[in-house]
């Protein structure tokens, strides 16, 4: 999974004793050497996690500068720490829909609420596929179209964890509705439903999106923060406007219809680039309660993939 | 290690099994409360991490609202996750040097240099006693009493991983220099000097009076913070404050003097319980280079143990 032993928890131990056995010579640059490494494909996830809520201003989300009345930044700290494990298990092969189940399961010890159930949507197969080398729209494509019936029914135990906003399902999907949670499995396995089939019927969900066109916009905001300069949390916060700007936010089609998702945007590509605007925005979108979350999500998995390919902080 | 055999990385592939075989109950509440967990000890030591650089005014140092010239926020996410391999490695009960050893070249991966050097020196003890039920200040002190020289050697290494300010050792200690890193481990061999016994020559040296001493300040500011209400980050940001008017912070000390740091001190006294004057302080102490990073390391402690004892987020 990672070309470094000592990345695994597991032979912590090991690792211990061959510490101890090359600790008797005086220089041990060599040891320093091989103890060296990189970030791991789980710890850039979590990474993204925090420097997507540090990126200011992000219209209409928590960020470094601004809380939601009852979604706080310290909130998303503890998502992202409690999401650690599950990201840890996808990075060692665990099944996508378990290893998400585990990630929301850990994110939702904070009293915020749902924090990152989206971004973990689109991370936990990001980092199968950084893991298996293969960080790439046809690599990330593999890993969802691999998903199996158990990852659909794990996925939809996920929603158990947290309220999630997400829209109706097409009138003949009733019994895949998943906010009927383990409820719908049986109807999953009758049905032969795997995860990304739940994907690929879920229209209009941005984040199903990414994962049925080879997550394209995660790929090519990736892009565009590895060609923008400063200090990551700036580009993660010009990304989001120029991703609202371009692309509608399908949090706020759900909760505000497709016309306050078109408006949305038209008032993102007015300010976009005009960071005095941007901040007016982000103040009149927390006072108008739009919130688009989908933005977000996307942004975070695309500075995962930015930081997977050597992006500093 | 804790009562939840799902939090072993090392089992992840066994708990895929389990799941599975659970699987197929439609309704799953059991195999859903097996899985529950609060964070783990290592998690909250990530946590408190975070929380330490979120809370604001925190006079001096890097906040949720202040960057340092060259020390930014961000530099404070990527070390808090690049920590949690060692972390990870106390509480699974690792030696206490190599477990800090670790999390310190986990930190480092960032360019803001030594963001957490202090804190992981307090935390990686404490990690260790929460792991074995004994978050205490007995407990505690078992744990750094029972550091061997192989700690103290790691500990050392862990100096080559970043510049940590410290001042000069006593004349009959140059020998055992802490910026000596690797090259001063033939002398503490030949001396047997423990990890502890270095703490205990440290005069003056305010994480070291914590391992001497039971912790006495990260306990009682932990009782702060858990008697303290609102959200967390508020309470670590007027813990620090409390903790700065009342005990002198070391690498003032060491940076400014034996003065300035009693007037640091002063200055938080008169500013205490004022907002307004607790953020104007946090301004001037930036313009005047003044950064009480030792009472940032001690809160960041005193966070842990008050996550472990039920501060909610």
């Amino acid at each position: 999974m990672t070309d470094d032993p000592t990345a695994d928890d597991a032979a912590a131990d090991d690792t211990a004793a061959d510490h101890s056995a090359t600790g008797d010579s005086a220089g041990d640059g060599a040891a320093e050497d091989g103890r060296e490494r990189p970030r791991t494909p789980a710890e850039n996830a979590q990474l993204a996690l925090l420097l997507d809520v540090a990126g200011t201003p992000k219209p209409g989300n928590v960020d470094r500068a601004r809380d939601l009345p009852d979604l706080r930044f310290e909130h998303f700290l503890a998502g992202a720490v409690g999401s650690g494990e599950g990201l840890r298990r996808a990075e060692s092969g665990a099944p996508v829909g378990l290893a998400f189940e585990r990630a929301v399961e850990g994110m939702r010890h904070q009293s915020g609420g749902n924090t990152q159930f989206g971004c973990l949507l689109l991370l936990v197969p990001l980092v199968r596929a950084a893991a298996a080398g293969e960080l790439s729209p046809a690599g990330a494509t593999r890993v969802v179209e691999s998903t199996t019936v158990a990852d659909a029914a794990d996925f939809y135990r996920a929603f158990e964890h947290v309220d999630v906003a997400v829209g109706d399902p097409p009138a003949d999907a009733a019994a895949l509705d998943v906010r009927r949670g383990s409820d719908a499995i049986p109807a999953l396995r009758e049905r032969g439903t795997t995860l990304y089939d739940v994907m690929a019927a879920s229209e209009g969900d941005g984040n199903a999106a990414e994962w049925t066109d080879g997550f394209s916009r995660t790929f090519r905001t990736a892009d565009a923060i590895l060609a923008d300069d400063g200090p990551v949390p700036d580009r993660v916060a010009r990304a989001f406007v120029g991703l609202l700007a371009d692309w509608e936010d399908s949090l706020v089609r759900t909760n505000h219809g497709p016309e306050a998702a078109a408006e949305v945007g038209r008032r993102a590509a007015e300010a976009r680039g005009d960071p005095e605007r941007v901040a007016e925005l982000a103040d009149e979108f927390v006072a108008e309660g739009v919130n688009p979350g989908t933005t977000a999500d996307v942004v975070c998995a695309a500075t995962f993939v930015a930081l997977e390919r050597g992006v500093e902080v």
